[in-house]
């Protein structure tokens, strides 16, 4: 047995979510189905993290154990083959066994992405989140820099969480027009670990701050408030792809 | 009645095209009832051009003929409340009532996009066609460059087409880098107007020169031949866009 890492890039809006459930067709149960057509006996995958149904990933990270050698290289074509055209397996590279894609994640990088044009448009919506009007790029830049460090974020953060201390680090929340398409606003949000909707709750509060709705200096309050009412509301899924994991 | 001009986006993927036709939802279709629900009577909505199924528009234009006055800049928001989010109304203009978006276009551009990174991308995958492996893109670019002029284009038109001629004028065939993703090709196709399918086996000609199997200067002769069987594939639907109409 070797344990491999493998990066997956994949289109959420078709999905219950990463992880496996009952109810409808996951990343992850796609991933166990293609690795175990090309290892020929099943094989179990474990992820960095749960993303929710509609959130699309550029990095997502897993690993499983293979039962062969098959080189790294060759790794993402033969799973890819066994794959939906929604799911693909960018790169693999062998680990130590003791490493886990779940449990030694340094940080992860997230990036929520809003649309600003005069109408909505239909070759970004599946990606990028329609907001009518222009929003106040420098507010939301004022009010990004108050998320960063150690803080209790329970103001961004869905009931139904189980998690022990609602305490993390975020590293940086940035907000910048995309280099791709001037139109498109992206929140870029790196951090250790999140709550449960976290970055969609802070998207949605700087939508409100680039709105005029939250001011930049109320940021603050509304974190220490511990108080989820405070906050903006949580904007969709399909906005929010998960660019990159941390090791 | 006055006559109305409108611009449409879509994405074509689940549509059997821009024509109403009995077997599945069409983005004709999906303007009319729109339309109809905005003007409280029905409306009969004539496209540009049909764009065969899976094939997006950034640009299309049709027109229809208003029973009441809604301010032009009011149009799209009026229409879009009533469209599913794959088709939106970019802008609308009212024009003088023998004026046709179907006998009146001067010309259309249309983009198909390739992707060329080093395992297919489930983010892009819906809007441009994955290549596997580089490209020489300065041959294709050559070969571009022989598309331009009045030519019979036959060699470059499916079977089934009910055209009387199969001769076209192509202003302009070019081929580059997306400035926004350097591993995306953009084969950019402007003329008065197309054969059917000829956009898609124009790029698929353009690839086989790129993957070395067509040279350059073999398009000359593939054009003389008026013989569908000595140009490229068509490529799928997926990867076609188009752009702009010219009137």
């Amino acid at each position: 047995m070797e344990r491999v890492f493998i990066v997956t890039e994949y289109d959420g809006t078709d999905y219950v979510g990463y992880q496996y459930q009952d109810n409808g067709p996951s990343v992850q149960g796609e991933l166990q189905n293609a690795l175990t057509q090309v290892y020929k006996e099943e094989i179990k995958v474990t992820g960095c993290s749960r993303t929710d149904a509609g959130v699309h990933a550029r990095g997502h990270v897993s690993h499983f154990d293979a039962p062969f050698h098959i080189d790294a290289d060759r790794i993402p074509y033969a799973v890819n083959a066994f794959l939906p055209e929604n799911i693909a397996v960018k790169s693999a590279y062998y680990v130590s066994e003791e490493k886990s894609a779940r449990f030694d994640t340094k940080g992860k990088r997230y990036c929520y992405r809003l649309y600003t044009g005069r109408t909505r448009s239909p070759l970004l919506s599946r990606y990028a989140y329609y907001v009518a009007g222009n929003l106040d790029l420098a507010k939301m830049q004022s009010a990004a820099e108050y998320f960063a460090g150690e803080h209790d974020f329970a103001s961004f953060c869905a009931s139904g969480g189980s998690q022990i201390t609602t305490i993390r680090r975020i590293h940086e929340v940035l907000v910048a027009r995309s280099e791709q398409n001037p139109n498109i606003i992206e929140i870029t949000v790196s951090g250790e670990a999140f709550l449960y909707n976290m970055v969609r709750i802070i998207a949605g509060t700087l939508l409100d701050v680039g709105q005029g709705r939250i001011l930049p200096e109320a940021i603050p309050t509304i974190i220490n408030s511990c108080d989820r009412r405070r906050a903006g509301r949580t904007l969709p899924p399909s906005g929010l792809t998960l660019e990159e994991v941390f090791y």
